[in-house]
This record gives structure tokens, C-alpha cells and sequence, in this order.
């Protein structure tokens, strides 16, 4: 039976109201698919739980802290099967320990490894719409765990990788994914259908629409997914493999960040290993680091420049400070008044001349470029904070992206 | 290793603060044993989770609405566990599911049928404290279900059974049994023991400290209970198998109860079979009827009398209606504010007079009995609910149980 994936944010299940119009929207997907849903805990839920857990002090058990806050879910899987009933449906909600959902034993940060199509099948073979809890798994011994935040996308198209559904539709506030952000550009056109690769390097660049885990998941097991709202009417965004032959834009959208901080080491002494040596610590304190850039040596002295979200700003002075062996330079500048724009399309591979135009407008508009950097889909620019908007305001215009 | 099932009811894990003084309960009962934990739902969330259910309509289905309220444990269990590891001790949630309680399938008044002390066993071997979810049990099939209200108990008492523990005790609001409801006799006299008989009937006459259900499985499988309080030290009450020694009060306590109605059927044709004829179609319905008496039959008509909860005074009176075939009678009188007070001892066996010294007594303070029924260790007197709490006095003071 061909199945199909709908997955229910936090919003889209925030109340009892809002889980009686998902359970309508599950009945309308029944006609398209036999429907298998994944719902996240109702908004708010999470948080009030991870409060409860530290009024015991800051750090609380990893594995109780996961047996915890997993029960956000399950309260809302039960909801959701409820009103299903209600409407005449056959529903069961379903744990990650009764769908055997396995996952590695880091606790808040666990991979899915395998999970057990059995249990899912069998409910469907028995007319029951499986509504299942997202964001949680259980290791090998039988310990619940969860994937951290925004996992339950993944969770969902793992089960639609699993279990080969037509797609998987992810519901959430948001009608689907833009050109670029809406508030900062106000025609800023919805698309229709966007490639993976694109929608990883957006996402990665905080629109956050899909968690990129889920994203990656997608792209690895060949899963077609829709974004779209569970609040209005309307047909969302498809995320596309690039080979499904989708119009090759030159630039699929513009995404802007403001989170982030600069640490620029000047006056490195230039010699072999100087990236590892600088950026090593760094990863192995297990902090992610975003755009890296190295300037040409001039008289054996180099310029080092990374960015990492603000949040982590401290732990990598302290990193920099007492784990960075054999690097010399005159002096570390830090810089949280940053934004980062970014030009993303995969058509850019087969088109010269895009990041001309883009250094162009910004320049016409009187924006000075502090750091650039480039992959074969995407462009990024770090600029002054306070010239984020106008500059993506000036980019989408640039490229004619506006609907 | 010698264990001790400690299990605190709703109000003692009610808030964050109330389990931290229970994770030092644990901590000071690991000096005698080593604790084996069951919790019930934080006071409150049962309640909070039924109206998310029946939010939907007033019959949720069945086995989503045990999935649903079986979290409220989940959250506790692990609030316990974090508290506990906060305080430097090993501990673990575990659920229903983790550690085998395999249960019947009638969601909502699921029976416990066999558990697995495996997990327990392995947990304590590791060091780990485990802290299990009471109420809850899952069927052979993995689904989820719960025992009814106060149902942890029964977790309770079942664990200690099947890890044959030195002792299970029942943490809860009060500090033990006393002699009858200290609010309407100041001087009621805390028990320090009891036997399983006296507490079985007790239980069941509404001095609710403890649920009946557990106490009968205590009885059935030799476990050792204490009934203390969380909030207040002290030794609290022991329920001991009779057996084991104890002094033989003439008069253990007595209970009172208001939540009845009477029946009476006034003029019924004496033939055999009116009794069953009359109760059956009654239990059929699943009502419970309490005391039961039927006068001697004159002139070949009698009066048949029972009561019920208040509760199921419109089902008993559709079932006197509709399903009571053969019996014939002159008029039905139903009485709601009806007081039941009853004396509860195993020491009445051996003694007689205990009824007259009641009677006497009544008499003498101007309350009239209504109906009499009678037990080898208890006596249970009807009278007008107005005259309830004075009566509850008098005989508390005719038989010196006074402290």
C-alpha cells in the first residue's frame, strides 16, 4: 500500500484546537496515501519539562533528562490518535520503543541507526493510522533517548526512507520556503519546488524551516519532501533531488544570519599546519565552525579568520587561549557586530559572473565586504550587522527574485 | 542484597521541592535496604492530562487515553532519578515497558498478570536505584495500559512481592492508620500496626489511605506494608499478617463512609431466588453493592435492602427498572443521605458483646439504626447521615480507643 509521511510540528500541535485541525488535515491526506504521522510535543511542552529537570541543578542526568522531556511526544502522539478516532479514524499512537526505533546511546544528541518497519506495517495492514513520536529512540539496551532539537524531522524521514512512502510532508507555521526571508524583503516570491542541495545550504544558513538533519537524511535515501503549513491552505515547497529535472535558477534564494562571531588571528606566522593547528582545538571542544577564511601570505605573515555561532564565543577564547600550541600572531580580534548574507542556486556551477554582480550591487549601495566565501552552489558574504537588511534587500533585487 | 520498595503517592512528588525531599527519604531509607523506588503521577497531572483527553469528546479511546496519562509517571520516575543523581546517588527510571509489567488488556482497569525482576536485578547489580513508574503495565502485544486510580500501590506491593522484599512502604499524606478519621475524633490514636484483615476492611469502608487492591495483593502474597508519611517523620503504621503475633485488639478502629445510597424495596413476594434475582441483574451492570440485608420474611412479603455508591444511583434505578424480571414489590424507597459506621477488629471474633456495647451506646446518645450487617471482624451500622460524625464519637469513646 503506497504510504505517505506527515509530520506535525510544535505549533501545528500547540493546542487541542490545533490538533483537531491536524487530525482533519490527516483525514484529507488519506485520500491521496495511506497516511503515517509524526508528531513533535505541543508547543511550550519541552521547554516546561527541561525546566522542571534543572530545578534540580544545571546539569540533571543525561539518560533521566531524555526519558523526560521524550514524554513531550507521547503526550501529543496519544493526542493526535484521540481526535483521530474521534473523526472516525483508526489511529494508534506509537513510541520509539514500540516501533523500535534504535538509535546510538549519546543521550540529546542521538543517530538514528535502524528501526523496525514490522510494527508500522502491521498497524497499517490492521487499518490503523500509525501516529508515532518523533524526536526519540531507543538504544540497544532499551534506554530512551532524543536527537535534540527539531528532530522529529528527522525521525519522519527516516520512516519515509524506511518504509519507501511517496513523500514526506513536513507541516509547520510557515507556508513554505522563500526567496528569501519575507519580513526583510516583502515580495519575496514562495517556491514551488527547490533542489536538495540548495535547501541544505539554505538551511544551514539559518532558514530554518527543515531541520538539516533531515535534510541530509533526505538527500542520502532519495526522499521527496514537502514543507508546507498546517495553519493555511496551500501547496508548500517540494524539496527536489536536482536529477528530478527542476528549472536550474541561477539564484534559488538568499539567506541571511545574524548569530555569529568573527575571531580573526592577525599575523600569523605562516608556516604548513596553521588551519589544523588553529581550527582543530576548536572542533575537537566539539563547536562547530562556520566560514573560514585564510588570506594570502605576504613577508611569511598571514591573516586567519573563522566564524562561529555567538553562543559558543567563550569556550573558544579559552580553546584559542590554552589548546592552540606553536601558532604565533600579533593579536586576536573579535568581532559579534557581524551578518552573513548568501547567494545560493545551483545554477551558479554554469553561470559566470554571479558573484561579480552580487560584489557589485553591494558596492553601488555603499557595503564593504569583510569576508568572502565560496562552494560551487553558494556565495557567502560576511558584512557589518547593521547592513545585513539592506543588503539583502539589494541582492534580491539584483537577481530579479522578487514575485 | 536485601531490597525495601519505597513508593511515594501523587501529593509527595507534587513539586519539584516535595521530590527532592523524597530523593533524602531514599537516601536515608538505602541505610537499611536497598530502595527500589515506585512513583505515581506529580499531584494534579493525572487530572491535567484527562482534560487534554476528553478535550476531543467526553469517550477518548481507550487505549490512547492509557498511552496518554501513563506520561505523568514517566515524568515523575524521572524527576525522582535526576533528583537522586543530583544528591551523588546511581539511579534509573524505569517504565512499565523497560521492565516487563505485563498486565491484562482492559485499558484503564488493566491487572497485573507477571512482571520480569531481570531488569531490577541487573539495575541493582549495576548500583543503579530504580525508579519504576507505577500504575502502569503493558500487554503481551507491547500496547500500553493503566490500573485505575491508585494503582501504584498495587506496582508497589507487586514488585516487592516478586523481588521478595524485607518490606514495601507506602509513603503518602498521612502518618499512618489511626483508630478513625482524627477530623472528627481529636484524640483518634495512631495505630503502630495493624492486621491485613482490620486494613482490608477498613479499606474498603473509605479509610483510603492505602488502595484496596494492593492491600488484597499484599494478603495473597505475604508482603510486609507500611503506611508513613512523606512530609512529617515518623514510623507510621505497620499492616502485618495476622500471624505474626500481634496483640489482639477487641476493636482495631472504625470507619465512617457518606457516599452511599440505600435501596430499599418495600413489600417484596417471598420466593426463592429474590436475592439474585434482585442482585444479579445489579452486578451484571458492573455496579458495586455494599452491605446487603434482607429482613425476615412476614406474611409471605419482605423488605429487601442494599447500598451502592452514590455514584451509580441512576444505573441502579434503569436496572431496578428495566432488567429485574419475576420480582414483584410494593414500592421502592431510595435514600441518599444515609451515614454508615463500622467497627473494625480481629479481636471481635473471640469476644462477645462487642455488637451490644455498639448498640448501647447508640441508643443511648438518641441514634437510630437503620440496618445492621455483620462480619467475623467488623460490624457495619446504617444510620441517618446527620447523626454520622456523633456516632463515629460515641463509639470511639465506648470502646477506649482514644490516645
Amino acid at each position: 500500500m503506497e504510504t505517505i509521511v506527515l509530520k506535525f510540528g510544535g505549533t501545528s500541535v500547540g493546542s487541542t484546537d490545533r490538533i483537531s485541525a491536524v487530525a482533519k488535515l490527516i483525514q484529507q491526506a488519506s485520500k491521496e496515501a495511506f497516511p503515517v504521522v509524526v508528531v513533535s510535543a505541543m508547543a511550550g511542552e519541552t521547554n516546561r519539562l527541561i525546566e522542571l529537570a534543572e530545578s534540580f541543578g544545571s546539569e540533571p542526568n543525561k539518560r533521566e533528562f531524555d526519558a523526560l522531556i521524550s514524554t513531550g511526544e507521547k503526550v501529543s502522539a496519544s493526542l493526535v490518535a484521540i481526535a483521530l478516532n474521534q473523526l472516525g479514524l483508526k489511529a494508534k499512537s506509537l513510541t520509539a520503543a514500540q516501533i523500535g526505533m534504535k538509535t546510538t546511546a549519546q543521550f540529546s544528541k542521538a543517530k538514528i541507526l535502524e528501526m523496525d518497519n514490522e510494527v508500522i506495517f502491521k498497524t497499517i495492514a490492521d487499518g490503523y493510522i500509525p501516529v508515532v513520536t518523533g524526536f526519540q529512540g531507543i538504544t540497544a539496551t532499551g534506554d530512551i533517548t532524543t536527537m535534540g532539537r527539531g528532530g522529529s524531522d528527522t525521525t519522519a524521514v527516516a520512516i519515509a526512507a524506511s518504509i519507501k512512502s511517496k513523500r514526506c510532508d513536513i507541516y509547520t507555521d510557515v507556508n513554505g520556503i522563500y526567496t528569501t526571508d519575507p519580513r526583510i524583503v516583502p515580495d519575496a516570491k514562495k517556491l514551488d519546488a527547490i533542489c536538495i542541495e540548495e535547501m541544505l545550504e539554505l538551511s544551514g544558513q539559518g532558514a530554518k524551516v527543515i531541520q538539516i538533519r533531515a535534510v541530509e537524511f533526505a538527500n542520502k535515501y532519495k526522499v521527496l519532501v514537502r514543507v508546507l503549513s498546517s495553519f493555511e491552505p496551500g501547496s508548500g515547497t517540494l524539496i527536489l533531488q536536482e536529477e528530478n529535472g527542476m528549472e536550474d535558477a541561477v539564484i534559488r534564494g538568499i539567506a541571511s544570519q545574524t548569530d555569529q562571531t568573527k575571531f580573526t588571528l592577525h599575523g600569523v606566522v605562516d608556516t604548513p599546519g596553521i588551519a589544523s593547528g588553529i581550527l582543530s582545538p576548536v572542533s575537537d571542544a566539539g563547536i562547530e565552525v562556520d566560514v573560514i577564511v585564510q588570506n594570502v601570505s605576504v613577508s611569511n605573515k598571514t591573516d586567519f579568520t573563522f566564524t562561529v555561532a555567538t553562543t559558543d564565543r567563550s569556550e573558544v577564547e579559552t580553546v584559542l587561549k590554552e589548546k592552540m600550541h606553536g601558532i604565533s600572531y600579533d593579536e586576536l580580534i573579535i568581532d559579534e557586530e557581524i551578518g552573513k548574507v548568501s547567494l545560493v542556486g545551483v545554477g551558479m556551477r554554469s553561470h559566470a559572473g554571479i558573484a561579480s554582480t552580487a560584489f557589485k550591487a553591494l558596492a553601488d549601495a555603499g557595503i564593504n565586504i569583510q569576508m568572502i566565501s565560496t562552494s560551487e552552489i553558494k556565495i557567502t558574504i560576511v558584512i557589518a550587522q547593521t547592513q545585513l537588511e539592506k543588503a539583502v534587500i539589494i541582492l534580491h533585487k539584483a537577481f530579479n527574485l522578487g514575485g
